[in-house]
């Protein structure tokens, strides 16, 4: 499977932009864009980056074809010199970015791009999507994982995903994010997810008795047999039929794993009932499964009812990450390249302070507690600034400069890591069960107080002393200009 | 551009009771399902149907590829008969659906499928993501164009998308709903919604100064020249800059159609604001676009304020319908076709009374008023009742039979069209400027108290007395089973 040239998955405006930049002949001219973000959905204390492969693809595979360019052509507003500048085109610029996997914070760079000024621009759509996409699906995978303490949870929510690749690498996000399967055969084709199911009512209605659709799934599937009691009513009809159906297929082939589903009703006071039914059947080990609209928060309620609940699947909440179903990246400048190889830093100024960029090509580093290992800060700096060393390092809030910290025996991390240079592909994507397992790592080293769901700690990003310094001057000149 | 097959995009309990249907022997048995949704998003009055044009393409391009049997090989749990039988695997069935771009009501079927069991299980999975998607979409972007109260409306959300497919089809659906064109380069070459375009605040960062960047955009696209006014200061800079680069570039020319977007800040004062000093300027013809987080509820609360706005850019809150991110389409059993030609109905019946199904192959009628041409009411009745003529026609609450209401001088229309007739299409989709056409269309049709945001009135979806009849047989038989 090979994703699609998405060349043309642009905004119109990145084409007459580039078009302008043509021919005002500073489609050369080196630009620098960062990407970040600015709030963590569900008032959260940070995200999770995901995204980066199929950005990575996007990049390597990027072309216009002939049909695009007779498209454009048909437009009437584009050069002939463009249009075979477009013909040409590949991305030939330098990509930094952090990690699939990582925890990230508003404000820091999570990508930053070092291109020509048509290349820089026409990418900023999908990269931003992708980006967008996926972070937003494994944040909320994170929050419910980390709600469901433990048990296992299963991402059943293609058919209300919004669009294929919501469902396919949704699905596969929500791995990233902690979740440990799905029910989408494509994403465990295409990125070895590992796939599982259970049955649908279709199937039970399909046979004459729910006892005889249950017995008869045991016997197809009797390593596998987990069973949907809800269909007529879950404690009169549902459990009762399923132990029958499991004494009498499954424990004379010694077989005790197997399960029941519950998708109706009152799952707190359910479970708890299909529980006692099932232990006093002698079938301890028979799991249950719930799903039914679940979140992070009906997941925290139900267990806190005592709840008696295995494996949750969750379905439309995590795919659409209904309760903010948004991951608000930005993809903007922040530094012009001169000929002679000078780096402007530029800024975007705002009446919404937090909408003021950080300007400057730059680097981020991440603290780390030598002894706890948790991560105590990142601090962004200038692109030439080296990883603070030594015994004690200093930092403060950027907008509340008298706010200080002293960090002691800490290592430095740098976040960002190069992507592409000049074009070539210079990272090695690691498998998909390597990133989930980092990510669920690094989740681990951040303090309990950023972790939880009502009014987190917010984490500390701020600004080395040089690039605070860059961007006051900056701000002070803009200022002056506004006053004129 | 084509599809990709999408065999593989289905759950993977869809696989496992296809095995069991084959295995069992009723997999040529012939199933009914319904596709259907239960409330509307945003408290709305109705939803608008969209996504039949991809659920086609994906009907007649359905196949298993050897790697994808292959690849379920690999499970170690399907039967190699069932592979083989995947392998020549066909759509053979019928589906009918109601047109893209007609009003749906809770409860109605949108689409209703007559298919091999194995055939109508696999196919739940896409094609209730296909409709769901879209019709979300659909719904939110007719939500909010109806909000603009016949100004121009674009969708700009490509880079908040859930995956390309949300972009590239979200976009496609935003038009069917009512929006006048997309930033979605690709949604323009696939699909032919109008792109359209302005300048991002790089373009203005690039240049040494605002004028110079405004200038240069004016002279490149002298007859689309939409200027970006925020990135420094809207009214002390912005909006001045932009008159003197109009003043000098265009109106010379001539050209006195050109627009200025504002993008953050008070939209409503700057607006006002904006527009007295473009008046004053003598631009009277200068559109004022607006952009910044737009839907429904900011548009009707702008234009409340007086803002002087022309045209919305609206992204994120309709790509992901931000405030209902989910259309619940579900996809239920409702009759087992026997060899000998005998439709039994099915039901699913549930302790939530919204989530008991209407069973039987089925027709939906719609009544229109010969007078007025406003939709009345519908109708689910038998597939083989005709459509109630005559002088009068009476209907009743399926929930509340007391609760009658005669029709007189109407025209009754059947919603349900034929698209599949044994596995082939016998549908022209109509172009995508007819279907949002229609789409307007119809809802014109509908009364204001449908069609207003707050406690619309309830549109009346009721059954025919043959139809409540067999639904309250098979109640009362389900009742007598769980109670006994």
């Amino acid at each position: 499977m090979k994703q699609e040239n998405y060349a043309m998955l642009c905004d119109f405006y990145e084409l007459t932009m580039a078009n302008g930049y043509f021919r005002n002949g500073f489609h050369e001219r080196v630009l620098y864009f960062d990407l970040f973000y600015r709030s963590v959905p569900d008032g959260g204390g940070f995200a999770i980056a995901a995204g980066l492969e199929q950005a990575i693809e996007y990049l390597q595979d990027l072309h216009f074809d002939e049909e695009d360019i007779d498209f454009l052509r048909s437009k009437n507003i584009f050069d002939e010199e463009f249009l075979e500048y477009l013909r040409q085109f590949r991305f030939t610029g330098d990509i930094w970015a952090v990690p699939e996997g990582t925890p990230i914070f508003p404000s820091e760079p999570i990508m930053t791009i070092r291109a020509p000024a048509i290349q820089a621009q026409l990418i900023e759509t999908y990269l931003l999507l992708a980006l967008n996409h996926q972070s937003l699906i494994a944040t909320k995978a994170n929050r419910i994982v980390r709600a469901a303490d433990g048990r296992t949870v299963l991402e059943l929510g293609s058919r209300r995903a919004q669009g294929a690749s919501g469902a396919v690498l949704g699905a596969r996000a929500a791995y990233i994010g902690g979740c440990h399967g799905t029910a989408c055969v494509l994403t465990d084709q295409m990125y070895g997810v590992p796939s599982a199911g259970t049955m649908a009512h279709a199937w039970v209605q399909s046979f004459d008795t729910e006892y005889e659709a249950f017995r008869t799934f045991c016997e197809l599937y009797p390593n596998n047999a987990t069973l949907l009691v809800d269909t007529y009513n879950t404690l009169k009809s549902g459990v009762p039929n399923a132990i029958r159906a499991f004494k009498e297929v499954l424990l004379p082939k010694g077989i005790h794993k197997c399960a029941i589903r519950l998708d109706s009703g009152d799952i707190a006071y359910l479970s708890k009932e299909a529980r006692k039914m099932l232990d006093a059947a002698g079938l301890t080990e028979c799991k249950i499964v719930a799903s039914n609209s679940l979140d992070e928060y009906l997941i925290t309620d139900l267990l806190r009812q005592g709840a008696k609940i295995d494996i949750f699947g969750v379905g439309e909440r995590l795919i659409t990450a209904k309760s903010t179903p948004v991951f608000g990246g930005v993809y903007k400048l922040v530094a012009v390249e001169h000929p002679d190889g000078t780096i402007e830093p530029k800024i975007k100024i705002s009446e919404n302070i937090i909408k003021i960029t950080n300007p400057h090509f730059k680097k981020v580093y991440r603290f780390y507690d030598n002894e706890t290992g948790k991560a105590l800060a990142d601090e962004l700096c200038l692109f030439d600034e080296d990883a603070p060393e030594g015994e004690t390092h200093t930092i403060f809030d950027p907008n509340a400069t008298w706010k200080t910290k002293t960090l002691t025996h800490f290592t430095a991390k740098s976040l960002l890591v190069p992507i592409f240079k000049d074009g070539e592909l210079v990272y090695e994507t690691p498998p998909l069960e390597e990133i989930r397992r980092y990510c669920l790592e690094q989740v681990s080293l951040l303090w309990d107080e950023v972790r939880r769901f009502e009014n987190p700690h917010t984490y500390y990003v701020d600004l080395s002393q040089k690039l605070w310094d860059v961007r006051h001057q900056l701000l002070k000149e803009k200022q002056n200009l506004r006053n004129q």
